[in-house]
């Protein structure tokens, strides 16, 4: 019986959307891909279900965990439900397409989780995002990160913050410092929970130059907002070039940012949140309601070699259901009652609803004998015959 | 080796779309939602998975086989992966939204079927349709039968012919004839493949009146164009009132349609595809150039039983990946290529791309000494300095 009752629950982390909601939900995914196609990200759809070895292709062992898995019948190979859209469409750059140029894409579509996320509790995403194949230097960061702000701007997202890093400095200081392996998992995680007691006993029980120990545990102290970049130059100053070139890398950035974002900055050098996958600047927008990033992005130049093309890569994603919440604004609706017909012109009646609606409002025919008026439909507005013609006229 | 050559390969019938097609189904798409939008229906976005005993719960065997199966890690229950959407759409009916009133919903989403489908050999369909509930009335079924027109009208496909049935009529003799499930079943099967000998067969071992024989026999005669209506109203004229209701249905589908679909109808009142599912009027529209029906639509009255409440009901629905095949006009597209500033004032610049693109312009800039020039991105301008201002320029 207990079965019965709860039919129609649905499982957790996993909504459906009604009436309003989903209107709201397809209006947003409208505009976010009328802007991404404005400046020229062209639309792919990935398919939903991919052979497994292909969807973890390159891809870490979180996405394996995060994936369902299902038997295709006609092969025995195991598919998986794609749980990221962004390494499918970094399949799609290297081995579709195969262009020499830049080259721009965008999608939005579902992804599905094993478990729910952290914060969110959600299972099923509508991951949406643009990126940009093909081109290595700085500029492209810089375009993708303001598409990412004119996604904000367009999904009514005013009050939010900007985290900012690059994992080239890590990896800069790790290329210097040649840890083994263990020693340097130990100094990465202590790293990660941001202890100074924990990367001090790590760095102590190394033979490094006081020069990189001490480098690497200022690391963490390294954020803040945009002002720290000029002491990061200062404690960096001799750390080797691909430390050089990070730190260039952000000071285009901050050179070139409109300066309302600048004041919604934070700098965090010791960021590392996708080191295994990331290779060059990183971000991502907070708002203060909602305790996980809204918005992450950054540059993944390896992703492609699986696929036998490593392009350089950098792009952007979010969730359309996690924005969904910020889309507050109220929804004006304009619904036409068409009353069955009882006096006019039914000829020209028909001729009224074909034209209102080829002009996009809202017509509702009324059934006959139906249940309900023009008010219990929703409807504001009305058909009546009016000097020979039919009107439309406020309920 | 075999396994990584091939890693990029999609399962038989998993599609993806690129640029140019993507770009094509979003259009459709959007034309669709916003023609259901103009006639009252409102949008819903069903979950992609559920519960396995209510994603299922008042549907047939075959969807079950259809349904690829997932292990919720959560609770260990079985969920599944929706292989038809329109029960979903009636469970939000039945159980979220609880109206009287009729009630317009529509809805656009991926499917998952296990095997591929017998002509268009896909496993993953952007199930696309319209369903109307709480009206038994005709006037509903015509409705949905006109929206069905339209989609194809917007969907471009002015050359097909519908085939329209009643499953009322052979309920009706089923309930005078009162045979023996396994009788019944034989006949069922024998009409099916409309095979008279079979049928006769059958018939004969049976005790029913002549008369009710005579017009289960004639049953698979009564298929042509709509003036097999008047035939069959002699033929059927003894028959029971489910019988005379389900022939007044098809009158009024007739009298009410406009005279060009009249000529491409096919009536068939032995047709019982989805006779377990379906109650009433049923129709499908088919092209030449493909073997099964593009869309397809009918009554089917107590599919929200299941969720206890059982209301009419009357839809269509339709795949929009195999409608892509038929947009064909060619896209007309401009790309405006901004190079690299070398001359001209770059404040106006940034001023001129951001109003070239909130007109809806796709604007690209170049990045700095990148690979491939104006052309090689597909563009077809160019801004130019010209007499002190950015001009949009013909490549």
């Amino acid at each position: 019986m207990s079965i019965y009752a709860n039919r129609w629950l649905l499982p957790e982390g996993i909504h459906e959307l009604l009436p309003n909601r989903a209107q709201r939900l397809e209006e947003l995914r409208r505009k976010l891909l009328e802007l991404y196609q404005v400046w020229g990200y062209e639309l792919v759809f990935p398919p939903f279900i991919e052979f497994l070895d292909s969807l973890l292709s390159g891809t870490g062992a979180d996405l394996d965990l995060q994936t369902f898995k299902l038997t295709d019948q006609l092969t025995g190979r195991m598919m998986g439900v794609r749980a990221d859209i962004t390494p499918q469409v970094a399949r799609i750059d290297a081995h579709q397409l195969q262009r020499e140029e830049p080259t721009r894409l965008c999608y939005s579509g579902t992804v599905l989780h094993t478990k729910p996320d952290g914060f969110s509790r959600t299972r099923a995403q509508l991951q949406t995002g643009a990126e940009l194949y093909g081109y290595a230097g700085i500029s492209a960061d810089m375009e993708i990160f303001s598409l990412m702000l004119e996604t904000l701007r367009i999904s009514n997202i005013a009050n939010f913050s900007i985290d900012m890093g690059h994992v080239g400095i890590y990896r800069g200081l790790m290329e210097e410092a040649k840890l083994p392996k263990e020693t340097e998992q130990k100094l990465f995680d202590a790293l990660q929970i941001k202890s100074t007691s924990d990367i001090s006993q790590v760095l102590n029980q190394t033979t490094l130059s006081n020069d990189l120990k001490e480098m690497l545990e200022n690391l963490v102290h390294l954020q803040g907002d945009s002002f720290i970049l000029d002491h990061a130059k200062k404690i960096l100053k001799n750390a080797n070039q691909t430390v050089q070139n990070a730190l260039q890398d952000l000071e285009f950035m901050l050179e070139n940012m409109p300066s309302f974002v600048t004041e919604k900055l934070h700098l965090d050098l010791a960021e590392l949140s996708g080191y295994s996958y990331h290779t060059g600047l990183i971000f991502a927008g907070y708002v203060p309601q909602h305790g996980a990033a809204l918005i992450r992005g950054g540059r993944y130049d390896h992703v492609g070699e699986a696929f036998g093309r490593a392009r350089p890569a950098t792009g952007f994603s979010t969730d359309l259901m996690a924005l969904l919440d910020f889309q507050t604004q109220p929804i004006e609706f304009k619904r036409i009652f068409a009353s069955e017909i009882k006096e006019g012109d039914p000829v020209q009646l028909a001729q009224q609803i074909l034209t209102l609606r080829s002009q996009g409002e809202t017509v509702i025919c009324e059934l006959p004998q139906q249940v309900g008026d023009a008010k219990a439909l929703n409807c504001t507005h009305q058909l009546v015959w009016q000097n020979q013609a039919w009107a439309v006229v406020p309920l």
